[in-house]
């Protein structure tokens, strides 16, 4: 067993940190590593926060800790920035408000950015919620920045996805355009001491109307985090969710979808870098690289063929 | 010879169109297709235009254009936006300044938006400024909305990138920490009326004396697009670059550089789809899949054995 494993096991929050930076490294130990640990798995219930930015949903999660704390339940927060230093400011600012909760042994939290790639952040996220979830945490959280390509892709592994909405900011049909309603499993009305509640949830009963529920129809929540108002309320409509996922046939099956997406991604992560490190050890073809007036799609279209023909040893 | 490349060849618009939808879809088409259009590459100069949303991006190409158009030569605008719905309003908003520029033959603009994943994006969008370099363009110019990863990896493949800063905002010493100032090969001040371009000036020049310049200084370049002041003498600039690029041993590795990460990228693609293929038609891996308590870091590892063990063809 790999000696992390084993001090996650017995709870040790400095094996914690440096379990979460090694997944991050992409190094091949990774693998190692995570399967140990999946064999503790602790079952936390995963739940995603996201939502467009300025809906208020690092106040409405500083409110849960809050709440779930109370219940007596251990909280581990990762907070997914992949978005430019430009927009990025909002998360290290919002995380000054989190400050009470730092010192809360019950609670960890960890900044996840963009390093290299995209496509490693959200691998790297899904790697440091089962980490935590390893570690014994009773919930883990999942916060995004914005509502991009990559956050949708993180949200795919948790169990249960909150989408935060304010009343008449227009975010809904922007969502709705752009296929985004489909990842909620619960609509979140943040700020519902703004005018506009009773319109907005027209529009998401009338969006579930035409909705393909698949065995779960999304309920509506109302908080205020600025009043500390319906944390109760969301932490229901969340152990709901997880009931579904656990107690029926289309939960198993949306278990199944992540299952294999989560396999499929991290197959592909293996064998890229196995391609590649043959692609630097071989000198014909760092030779070919060398000539900057190279076609590169009849490059990799003949090094594809090579590679069918003669497999990855070659 | 694939009939779009044959249309592209000779100059048909409406065969361009086709060709970027057809690199956008991910099929295994394109490398042929590409690779035929290769043959035929006319060497446009590819440009790149970032920085953060509201540097004045937009309205900078919207000149720049007029500009490039009064030198008689054509140009084929490529906006790549990979934001979530919530921030990509900008940019369709921004289009409507360009109406002047849609009916003019020697105009071509073409949006590129997230399908599938942003890995995606960044590939889609390298193909399509090389398709319209084989179209026959003189300039190939790339916007992004923002300055996020997928941005910078689609810069890593124009030959000169403009980052654009405008004075007073705070956003060069938030570049400066991300790394992006090493993307830049012009800093282009905007909105030099602005008070505050002296000291943006010289925070530019403090960082070029710390950074390696690899052969090129990257200049400084005052423009005000309301205005429409400083074109030509941005555009000498980038010219200059150009010069640097194909003139000297130092542009000669980049273009190497960008040549190699534009192969692996190809070929990540078409050995993903092959092994993703494979996975889905056996039925035997199909089965434990269906299994939503296996470890998918075992199963993994396990196929990636087999992969190594008995190669693609198993």
């Amino acid at each position: 067993m790999h000696p992390l494993a084993e001090r996650i096991h017995h709870q040790d929050i400095r094996a914690l940190a440096k379990a979460i930076t090694l997944v991050e490294s992409e190094t091949e130990e990774k693998l190692t590593l995570m399967s140990d640990i999946f064999s503790f798995s602790r079952q936390a219930h995963h739940i995603g926060i996201t939502g467009s930015p300025g809906a208020g949903k690092s106040s409405l999660i500083n409110r849960l800790l809050t709440y779930l704390r109370e219940q007596g339940l251990t909280v581990a927060v990762i907070a997914v920035d992949p978005t430019s230093p430009f927009s990025g400011g909002a998360l290290l600012g919002d995380r000054t408000r989190m400050q009470q909760h730092f010192t809360d042994p019950g609670i960890f939290i960890r900044s996840m950015a963009t390093r290299g790639n995209l496509g490693g952040l959200a691998r790297a996220s899904k790697d440091a919620i089962r980490v935590c979830d390893a570690f014994g945490f009773d919930v883990v959280l999942v916060e995004t920045v914005g509502v991009g390509q990559s956050e949708l892709d993180i949200m795919k592994v948790v169990d249960s996805t909150g989408l935060v909405l304010t009343p008449n900011s227009g975010d809904v049909l922007q969502i709705f355009k752009a296929g985004i309603m489909e990842i909620a499993d619960l609509f979140i009305i943040n700020k519902a001491d703004y005018p506009g509640v009773a319109r907005l949830k027209t529009t998401l009963q009338e969006y579930m109307m035409i909705a393909d529920p698949k065995g779960w129809q999304p309920p509506i929540v109302e908080t205020v985090s600025t009043e500390n108002k319906g944390m109760a309320a969301l932490w229901e409509q969340f152990k709901e969710h997880q009931g579904f996922l656990y107690g029926t046939d289309q939960g198993a099956n949306r278990r199944k979808q992540q299952l294999k997406l989560e396999v499929y991604d991290l197959i592909r992560e293996e064998i890229w870098r196995d391609v590649e490190r043959a692609i630097e050890h071989d000198a014909a073809k760092q030779q070919l690289l060398n000539d900057s007036q190279a076609d590169p799609y009849e490059l990799a279209r003949r090094w594809f063929k090579d590679w069918k023909e003669r497999g990855p040893r070659q």
